[in-house]
């Protein structure tokens, strides 16, 4: 099937690498010279908006996705009026707005944390009185990264965040949160679901880090199922729910075995799994959505809070180039194409690493077991996300060693955030 | 890294899916219109001996490597005099001719069939006094698939197959082998190495149908470790080795468990892997070899005896994209470029089934849990390779459940080679 995508970054690239040895070809629409997705695809060199941009990628393509979730509503009612185009605009409009983000989340009793729009200075106080202090005062549209909001610990502060950032915001009461989550779901076109088990996030400066997945804790201590997942997995046809057991673990490399220590208090964190599925199915429904779906989350005293949602595939996702048996690219591609989905299997732990701003020493990085190399064919800028490392192999250990030996190859990384310990 | 590569089949595409993560760009030569690796690659649309062509995939490229051994010797050298060409020329050169190949082999002291060249009708008898009856008469060069080889059952019929087949021949015993395997190697730039474990092959009208991986027999039933694999791997920076032990086998899908049987006589399998790589390694170092080298052997007794072999990734390999977490494809690339090579970590029994000729339901397929789907953007015709599947996920009774569905779906397959039971 030729498959359009609009935009030609890192998210396109992989979408197409995983797509074509599914049998189909791929057109991106990018403005943007020399794209990661050029490697395997066709560009358009267009503009997002561009009329006959737009024309030339509906032209190539019989079915038509994003990676990005910002794309001009015109463009998207302009390419759903000639061909599928996956996740639905719908599903767009509300990602693109945090307000109407936070209201469906409302509307479908997912929690979040309490908002309130700011529309200007006279908002602030109705809005503060709602989320209380300290609140993050965010822009509702075009953020990303960490880019646009700021944390007022003080009435003052929020006004002078509305001063700064202008009107179309939001407020949003600062949840002291345990850890941050993702949870990958994936809709196809028949109905059929598929999840990814939970993903653990480390930001840094509002830019994702390292993510760690399955979240640590979802496996319980006995070697049993998950409780609350179903044996026969997600999708209607009894295909095998993902393989947490610890028995799919492979044997850890030779090396010292940590004494078991005491007995530990009862974790929370085996019930997330069940909950954030049904969080995101409710998503998945509410938006008759098609594609992957990544929901942000937070993990406070037990329970999920959804931060903010991605109809696209997602950053946390993309160990499972490596640590899943099909990739969310893989599986994204399915859905939009009609193909079956995937019930993705994942026999052991696994890790990413960002690689942002200026490269490591590739070669070093390649050299450590465990290790693989996600590049973008794109040039360091400070900040900019230029590659991934994925790591996987072993126990949770076994890993984490290895991340810390990528980690520590990172120019000026800094401390590398750890898995939490259960 | 600009890499190279002489042809622009589904090997090429394979080799610039899995390159192109790692950072390098790729630029085939391919005279045939629409090559399977265009969609990832820049072709260059020539003959493999067209010295335009040669001189712009020379300009266009840091290192060059091939996809096939019938390389044209002057072209091999045109390109080793201006670039890094790997596998040294003299490794194609080799496996160019099988009298070569099997005098290689010779005074090595890897074992093979009984073998004698043939010029012509004056050459018959000694020939078999030395192979025997029945005797496989081959071309020397150019044999691909079966083509070029006709089994002898009596003096008439040798001496009718040489004045069929021409001079330039080769007689062979006719080894009453138990199966056919296959050895992947992988040599750097560096002198370090890493091995796949071995493949179990079945061939039908002499193309490859089904591999099995790691052949079946291969994991003792005790849990150890593989006898005669050093702990500590394959390669000298300590990498762990493949990890083929049952702790490292997923969980099976719910069902019936077979019970365990009486106890099995001693098994010599267990011991086939280290010689296997020892026998290769003998390849390797004969060669300066730099890359992937496939070696295919017959099980003969309890021993290996080589039959013949490819400098270059190979169709018994294809199953390491899923079930290897370093696929033949990234090694070669890793190799070819001067990159650290990765010990390939394998959790669990894969297998791979070729769709040769004519497309299965590929809907069907893809919603079979655990088949990856592989297709190679080439058109259908009877006997061609058009693509693969390869099956992950459980342990062997799985991976054969669901090889039996991918067989069931391929039109006018006949009877499924199963895997060896051990």
């Amino acid at each position: 099937m030729r498959v359009g995508i609009l935009g030609g970054g890192q998210l396109a690239r992989m979408l197409a690498l995983e797509g074509i040895p599914l049998g189909h070809r791929f057109t991106v629409l990018e403005g943007a010279s020399g794209p990661p997705a050029g490697v395997a695809s066709t560009v358009v060199a267009a503009a997002y908006d561009d009329p006959d941009g737009l024309a030339a990628i509906a032209a190539a393509s019989d079915v038509v996705t994003y990676e990005f979730e910002n794309v001009p509503a015109g463009s998207a009612a302009y390419l759903a009026a000639r061909l599928p185009a996956l996740p639905p605009p719908a599903a767009l409009q509300v990602a693109q707005d945090r307000l109407a983000e936070k209201r469906m989340f409302c509307e479908l009793g997912i929690p979040t944390a309490p908002f309130h729009p700011i529309d200007g200075p006279a908002d602030v106080e109705a809005a503060l009185a709602v989320t209380g202090i300290p609140a993050v005062i965010k822009t509702r549209r075009f953020g990303y990264d960490g880019k646009g909001q700021v944390v007022a610990r003080s009435p003052g502060q929020a006004e002078a965040a509305v001063e700064e950032l202008g009107a179309g915001l939001i407020a949003e009461g600062f949840v002291a949160f345990e850890r941050e989550l993702s949870v990958l779901a994936v809709a196809g076109r028949e109905g059929e679901r598929a999840f990814y088990p939970l993903t653990e996030n480390h930001h840094q400066g509002g830019i994702l880090r390292v993510s760690y997945a399955p979240a640590p804790g979802l496996v319980p201590p006995s070697g049993g199922p998950l409780p609350g997942v179903p044996p026969q997995g997600a999708t209607p046809q009894g295909a095998p729910s993902p393989d947490l057991t610890p028995s799919a673990v492979p044997t850890p490399p030779p090396g010292p075995t940590p004494s078991p220590g005491p007995a530990a208090p009862p974790d929370p964190a085996p019930c997330l799994q069940p909950e954030a599925e049904r969080l995101a199915a409710l998503v998945l429904d509410r938006l008759n959505y098609v594609g992957v779906l990544a929901i942000e989350l937070f993990e406070a005293g037990g329970h999920l809070l959804a931060n903010e949602m991605a109809p696209r595939v997602h950053n946390s996702g993309h160990w499972t180039l490596d640590g899943a048996d099909v990739s969310q690219f893989e599986n994204h591609i399915r859905a939009v194409t009609g193909m079956p989905l995937a019930a993705p299997r994942v026999p052991g732990p696994a890790a990413m690493v960002n690689i942002i701003g200026e490269f490591p020493d590739l070669g070093a990085v390649a050299a450590i077991p465990g290790a693989h190399l996600h590049l973008y064919d794109k040039a360091p800028r400070p900040g900019r996300k230029i590659g991934h490392v994925n790591v996987t192999g072993g126990d949770e250990a076994a890993v984490m060693h290895a991340v810390t030996r990528v980690w520590g190859l990172l120019p000026g990384a800094g401390k590398l955030p750890r898995a939490t310990c259960r």
